[in-house]
């Protein structure tokens, strides 16, 4: 369960546990270079051909670069032309481990892995001898206090859509208390229509991301354009609070911004959204929306009036979860009094899904909550190593650790460049770790300054810049980082 | 492109190179059983317990049994307790080449898969030297006629929600004409309302299946048990033709019925439909619905329809694609005056997606058509070996003479049974066979005497069971399943 490693460690422990294995990526990686390492411009003229050429058959507009992952190597990604790059983005807060894991790369050339690969089954009808195992020692070994059960999905849209399903049908349910589905919910549900198709809704949160599939993306408010054309549910947000950083410095003001959105919120379900809002949504950082972060006693004032009005809690960790944050899972910072309903999870851990509490979120039939794969096993062996990887090298602790330093040195360093970077946020978040730029303009300018002297970065929300560096990223990574940052701010 | 194999060969060369190939299965799986082998009852002692244990931490209620993968072998699942069962189900049409494939194992097994699993990319930001390569000696090759570009995405439902997003915004771009987003746009989308969000619909047909999220979703119309307190978009649904069978005996009342559906399709198009139909989706033979077939004839009056009205037509290959139905894609079969605009594929060729036609279909702008993976490029990998194999041993000319071979010695068998089997369907369809059991109780005894006798087979629709064989089944393992229906009906 990992408990020892990740959900009571003192701050005097995390330091040591930190210190006797900051070792983690030398030893994982020897070969990882010290420093970037470039030698044309990035992209180089290897890359940019191999993007014209990917162009005509795959939407490439939105890429940074051609990777070669093949030479690419602990938090060094390398690109076409050989460049490598300190990577702290990381396939958008996908690869947890590093660039070709030697753990990773054993279990990739397992006969388990293979067996997985050229077989997939249908998970809920053909279910593997092995999969309850599987599942036992790795996706199931990392769950969130309170959870025992969990619904393999393939993505983090799907992960939350299955969820939502999961939400609808259990409340559903309990309307109709023992009996069965009528002939109205039969004939109706066919046609689109009410009773059986339900009018009920999820509840999420101004500038959040859910995904983009058509019910993931009716809680999504991130941006216009992830949105704009696509038909959407009539579904409620409520407003998330815009705290101000540093947090420890405006402490009365957040709370009171907080206690509005709380107000908000139940207003909300007790209003417009009375007796028709199933579940709510919410990350613990909003991510794609600029890394906004509230308080512990935000998200407890979330959890009390989602249980006073018994609608669901499902905490959305597809970005926030598997360690960044210094915790395996964000929401364990909380200390809520009683757990989320929900928790879902893809990006760093390869596979994705929802882990749940109360085992009626299980549909009282079958095939309701079905589809064909319902999983992939090749992902949740993958999934299975980055547990083991994480509880053997406490890399929970080593994650918290090195946030600190970072998040010190980053504070000391902006103090000197006060035009160029602010609201630094994520202390005592490991490293999830984001500021803002004055604004987009400078933010693309920032990112391909840092791009063109070594390292990969990426942005999130309207000006913001987020760091998502891998479980392996230590001290002298952040050094590496920290110098090339003041670097480019100085030439700003 | 595979042309010479799978668009243009004639009956007699057909059945030359089926017998030329015909030893696929015997020269791949030497291994083979060569009639089902049954040590205790299916499910057997370990796998009851197997599964009552999974079903501790997963939901298990659809299980057929547990199966022992490291042990199944080409046409032949094996069991948790060592039974093998010929298989003709195959995953829910999933698995083409047969289980344990000797080429698959050797993809898997080498280092660009171990570099695809480890490394997994964000595709659209950091695509992989190798992307453009991988898809153009793979799924790429096997691009239905007219088509040169592809959408890679995970599972079969968000293949058809990403084909509904490419439709929906280039329908809004050809309204919006030269002009860009506007404010109440951009506002409104984000309130989840009107203009910014569409009003417009994907219309599908009644008995579809077209995937379980909630896009996708709204256009099954299957059954009850699949939509039930699942909210859904009020999109319009047409009528599927209610064919007689066999087909070539009742072409007067086919083609009325056929035309009575096209009549209705175009009414709902002009009528309540007016202006806001964005797409249509079709499968070739409905298959989970029931395997309800319609003729060539009425599928190019849909793509009359459609292009007189400008609507995007969606063909969901879902399930009939990669060679089963004896040719690469089912559509095929038709000859399409102009080709559908899109088509969707995953089960059998693992890795999801779709192709289409008009290069407006990729969004103007980034990062609309976009999410973290976008694809997978192990599962890219698995499909160029699955396209390879088919083509170099000519397994959609053997699949349509081997579904031939099955559907006449099927009929014949059936006469003998006129209550206990009927409407036979998948004449020229290559092994995409099925027919209708008397009621569903029936069907359930049919099933499980089958199972006992050592046959794994599925149902569909009310009543029907459907053969979804892999493309390495021959005459031989029809014999054995012809046996085995013969005797099973023969008791019952």
């Amino acid at each position: 369960m990992l408990r020892s490693v990740h959900r009571t460690t003192s701050a005097a422990r995390i330091a040591q546990l930190a210190k006797r294995y900051s070792s983690y990526a030398s030893s994982v990686f020897p070969d990882e270079p010290s420093v970037p390492q470039l030698k044309t411009e990035v992209p180089g003229p290897i890359g940019t051909q191999l993007n014209t050429n990917l162009g005509d058959v795959f939407d490439n507009r939105a890429a940074y670069f051609v990777t070669d992952y093949y030479n690419s190597i602990g938090n060094y990604i390398s690109d076409a032309d050989g460049n490598k790059l300190l990577d702290v983005y990381m396939q958008i807060a996908s690869i947890g481990l590093g660039y070709n894991n030697p753990a990773l790369k054993q279990v990739a050339k397992s006969d388990e892995m293979t067996t997985a690969l050229i077989n997939r089954p249908a998970l809920a009808c053909f279910p593997g001898v092995d999969y309850q195992k599987v599942l036992e020692d790795g996706i199931l070994k990392a769950a969130p206090p309170g959870m025992t059960k969990v619904w393999t999905a393939t993505t983090g849209s799907d992960a939350n859509e299955t969820a939502f399903k999961a939400a609808f049908m259990l409340q559903a349910a309990r309307d109709r208390g023992s009996r069965d589905f009528n002939q109205q919910e039969l004939i109706s549900v066919m046609n689109n229509e009410a009773p059986g198709a339900s009018e009920k809704c999820i509840l999420s949160f101004d500038k959040a991301f859910h995904g983009r599939l058509f019910g993931s993306l009716s809680t999504t408010r991130s941006k216009a354009i992830h949105k704009l054309d696509i038909p959407a549910f009539p579904w409620p947000k409520a407003p998330f609070p815009a705290l101000k950083y540093p947090l420890k410095d405006f402490e009365n003001e957040n709370k009171q911004e907080e206690n509005r959105c709380l107000e908000q919120l139940e207003d909300i379900i007790v209003g417009k959204g009375k007796g028709n809002i199933a579940a709510l949504i919410v990350e613990p950082v909003q991510s794609e929306g600029g890394d906004n972060h509230a308080s512990a006693s935000f998200f407890q004032g979330v959890r009390d009036i989602t249980l006073k009005h018994n609608i669901f809690m499902i905490v959305d960790e597809v970005q926030t979860g598997v360690a960044a944050t210094g915790k395996f899972w964000a929401h364990e910072h909380w200390n809520l009094s009683t757990p989320p309903d929900m928790v879902t999870f893809s990006k760093k851990f390869q596979a994705a899904g929802f882990y749940f509490r109360d085992p009626e979120l299980q549909p009282r039939q079958a095939y309701r909550q079905f589809n064909t794969w319902c999983g992939d096993p090749s992902k949740a062996l993958i999934a299975r190593t980055i547990v083991q990887e994480i509880e053997a090298n406490n890399l929970v602790a080593a994650t918290a650790s090195v946030g600190d330093y970072l998040f010190n040195n980053l504070s000391s360093l902006f103090e000197k460049y006060p035009g160029h970077a602010s609201n630094i946020r994520g202390q005592n978040m490991g490293t999830f770790i984001a500021w803002d730029s004055p604004n987009a303009d400078h933010r693309a300018k920032f990112l391909l300054a840092c791009r063109a002297k070594g390292v990969n970065i990426g942005g999130c929300g309207e000006a913001a810049i987020r760091l998502r560096p891998s479980l392996a990223f230590n001290e002298s990574h952040a050094d590496v980082l920290c110098g090339i940052i003041e670097n480019v701010l100085g030439e700003m």
